[in-house]
């Protein structure tokens, strides 16, 4: 198909696929003569990753680099993983005073709750140590490490019911799309649920309370 | 307490307190000669709100308005939090061809988890459309609506837990504060998590799983 209906096809803007073939997120079509391009379903397939990641995901065009790149190294489809979900992954803010002992009590719920397999390198064990240290900064909450756990079960459930879930028959590229899509999709789904059904509850015990 | 000590206090450099109390985020201090202007707990209190609204929620600065505004507002505790939620909620993508149907499977979903607190207007209903519908726009993911049913027990389950730890001896905008900061940490806390608890057990089934 001519880069037009590429664009009607996958509501990509005509620019937007011009800037992504520069920058090598999106492979070259076929050059067929100087002035026609073909391209196929590779392509539509891969419009659809870089809309659903930009969209809901906010991932920046850095993010996307790396996150095409990993779909095209070797290894196992765990260390396939591991490098998708760096790409992801923020930027852990630079440490405060609490840091230290911050990362030593993520290192701690990582190590209880029995994920043995997560590397000592993960963004994310900064990412949480500087989560917890904000919390710590912060009066109105209590620091208890223990009002944690529920969380973490539920993390566990939720990872447990995802990575169970991803369909056997795709190859790596496709399991690394369903992967990401989950991740992202299912992260926005979770905050939205977890907001309304706290508008609910939060009538049952509020809904007459005009405290000053 | 002097503008420069409030910095040192909060960690909120002198700039950032300025351009806060000219855009009405933060209250006028106490002015005891032209120049000294006298600070207080409030002020370090607000401060610590718009902190970690900002560096962790990236509450944008209307949302930040709006919510000092509700903290403000009369009617019930309930109400105010009605009004956070809306602050801190982003606003839905514009609808797609597919977004009528996908905001009545919303609105199910919404019905059968026994939310019928919340509003009609909540913007969550549509944020909830527009994910439904992007998900239906994606390929590899597949469109059952029951693959949510996790999501919703698991948001009614942690919803009920956040409002039920609220500390009653609190007042009105402590618990908004408490509230606001519950949302957005412990979002930020499980999404990470679930990431983590996914690295690990992705080892378990694609640990030695090199397929093409």
């Amino acid at each position: 198909m001519r880069i037009s209906e590429l664009s009607e096809q996958t509501g990509v803007p005509v620019p937007t696929i011009k800037y992504y073939l520069r920058e090598g997120l999106l492979p070259e079509g076929d050059k067929r003569t100087p002035r026609l391009t073909e391209y196929d379903d590779r392509h539509v397939r891969r419009l659809g990753l870089l809309r659903i990641l930009r969209e809901v995901g906010d991932v920046p065009v850095e993010g996307l680099k790396r996150l095409v790149a990993a779909a095209e190294t070797r290894g196992t489809v765990h260390d396939l993983f591991a490098v998708a979900a760096d790409a992801l992954v923020p930027i852990p803010p630079p440490p405060g005073p609490g840091r230290e002992q911050t990362r030593a009590m993520a290192d701690a719920i990582i190590a209880q709750a029995g994920w043995d397999k997560v590397r000592a390198e993960s963004p994310d064990r900064d990412n949480l140590a500087a989560t917890l240290e904000l919390v710590g900064s912060f009066d109105t909450h209590p620091r208890d490490p223990s009002e944690i756990a529920p969380y973490v079960a539920m993390a566990d459930q939720l990872a447990r019911q995802e990575i169970a879930h991803l369909d056997d028959r795709k190859d790596r590229v496709g399991l690394l799309e369903e992967m990401i899509v989950g991740q992202v999709v299912f992260a926005t789904v979770l905050t939205t649920l977890r907001r309304l059904a706290e508008e609910h509850h939060s009538h049952a015990r509020f809904g007459e309370d005009r405290r000053d």
